[in-house]
């Protein structure tokens, strides 16, 4: 399924860049590649899912349109597949998310629908919405075909890897719902298999690392505080736990602070631009070397689509 | 010479990505790519140009060292081309260069010599030096080897536009002394056609604009206040005003402002960072629209080594 997506992707997709620095290698003690995926349509990977899902649609479902909930980047890919496949999307969004993200989906022709983080079932209101009206739900995450789509990161990085004489390393995705984690283990577990994935996630919005020490999927007790709005989760999925359960390594945490920091370090170094739950796998590189112990590790930078406030924020840490 | 510079830098160039954004073309009314070399090793095309004239030196050259001066971009892509090399580089810097240029230079492992750009003729110093100590001096834009190097983004633009199915374009280059530009026209006239290149400079520091204009090539007549430090040079020269002269269409200016919202769009919409100097060409293909024919327009973003102060200053202006 991953190589299907590759090949529905290839038309429309961007190969983003493998990036380093010597003073990001310095920092970590370690060499530290970056696979830009900010640099991806829409300014994150969700692109990919986003178009692998739709694009695998029948005529009727296109022709009823889709409809998706996310906190803002999956919500921009599927409104942009949609627009490009010429049907119509409806996005179930947080009212606190980010105004750059709202503002985004509703210009890339979705209709933006709002619910509560704290007192919402956004997958409740999901499933209502696309029973009433006759439209295709695209899960953000625990999804085949979406999963699929964000493991076509994990092709590129096998390659780009290969190209710059990468044996092994461990592979650190910023990890919410896990599609990516999933899809990247599952693509390199083929074409790279003496790469490790590791999950990384905020500090308090750790389920992923918990479940995978205890073996059992577990979700976050409260509401995340974290800025990190793109990977904050109840919980993953039945799926995408699965896997991860099977292929990746232990999760890494970090605090919203490192997030900041590393967004400060790509800026400055990677002349990147990065949202908080974006650098949070650069972040576990550069600031968790003790957790690590290859001498290579690539970290996915997943997305960029920050508000310039928070950003200027995170320069003030250089 | 620029294929030979091609295949000396293919196995440490970065081929950088051809970006775009819909909303950065219902800016400019027509479609804008974004040749990505603020992505390049050390933030900025000049690493090409550095490593193509340090791989042509034979082996006395090498051993002696080499000198170069800039403001900063020309320093670091020479620095750390000699680092690679295991030779040593002598960087004559203007006193006032960004903070980040001078220690990034440092962190390459080169010795920095300041001078006063108001009072001070680099040239002059370059000169002395190189012959008191030996070394070889790589002139930063009027110098085959460098325009050679320079020449290799305009191949990669030339194969990229044809992969988006790019037919015809004006092609926008950030211009400081004319060696991205000419080297990109000379490229351009062989495997594009099609294709014009146009400088684009800051309005203080339109020696290229108006030397094109009057067909002589002629200086500014005073010191730039202009923020866009790495293309502001007294004048450009004889071998790159040559090759402008004879393949080049006419220049844009923009202003300091224009150059700093220009980077606030490359931020939010493409999520990479410029510094005011790489961000010229940009801004002209947005806010210049009347001065460009061709439907689609493609700008060279030169380079991303901004302090952190500017940059955030550039984003109070979305």
């Amino acid at each position: 399924m991953i190589r299907a997506a590759e090949a529905r992707l290839a038309p429309v997709v961007r190969r983003t860049p493998l990036l380093s620095s010597p003073f990001l290698d310095e920092i970590a003690g370690r060499r530290v590649f970056v696979k830009a995926e900010c640099l991806q349509h829409t300014g994150s990977f969700k692109f990919r899912g986003g178009w692998a899902a739709v694009s695998a649609l029948n005529e009727t479902q296109l022709a009823n349109g889709v409809i998706a909930y996310s906190s803002g980047n999956h919500a921009q890919g599927v409104a942009l597949a949609a627009k490009k496949h010429g049907t119509s999307a409806v996005i179930i969004m947080p009212e606190d998310a980010p105004a750059l993200k709202i503002a985004n989906t509703r210009a890339l022709g979705a209709e933006v629908v709002f619910y509560n983080r704290a007192t919402e079932d956004r997958d409740k209101i999901g499933d209502d919405m696309a029973a009433a009206r006759g439209l295709t739900l695209i899960k953000p995450f625990n999804e085949p075909q979406v999963i699929a789509g964000q493991g076509t990161v994990g092709l590129e990085i096998a390659e780009q890897a290969r190209a710059e004489g990468i044996m092994d390393a461990e592979v650190l995705v910023s990890c919410g719902g896990g599609g990516l984690t999933s899809g990247i283990a599952l693509a390199l577990e083929e074409t790279a298999p003496n790469f490790k994935v590791r999950p990384c996630e905020p500090e308090d919005s750790d389920d992923v690392a918990r479940s995978l020490r205890s073996g059992v999927l577990t979700g976050n007790a409260a509401t995340s505080k974290s800025i990190c709005d793109a990977i904050i989760t109840p919980v993953s999925g039945d799926i995408t736990f699965g896997i991860m359960k099977k292929l990746c390594g232990a999760g890494l945490t970090v605090s919203d602070g490192e997030a900041m920091l590393a967004m400060a370090h790509a800026f400055q170094r990677l002349k990147i631009v990065l949202e908080p739950g974006g650098a949070v796998a650069l972040a576990a590189a550069l600031f968790r070397p003790d957790d690590i112990k290859s001498d290579t590790v690539i970290a996915v930078a997943t997305g960029g689509n920050v508000d310039a406030g928070v950003f200027a924020r995170s320069l003030e840490m250089l």
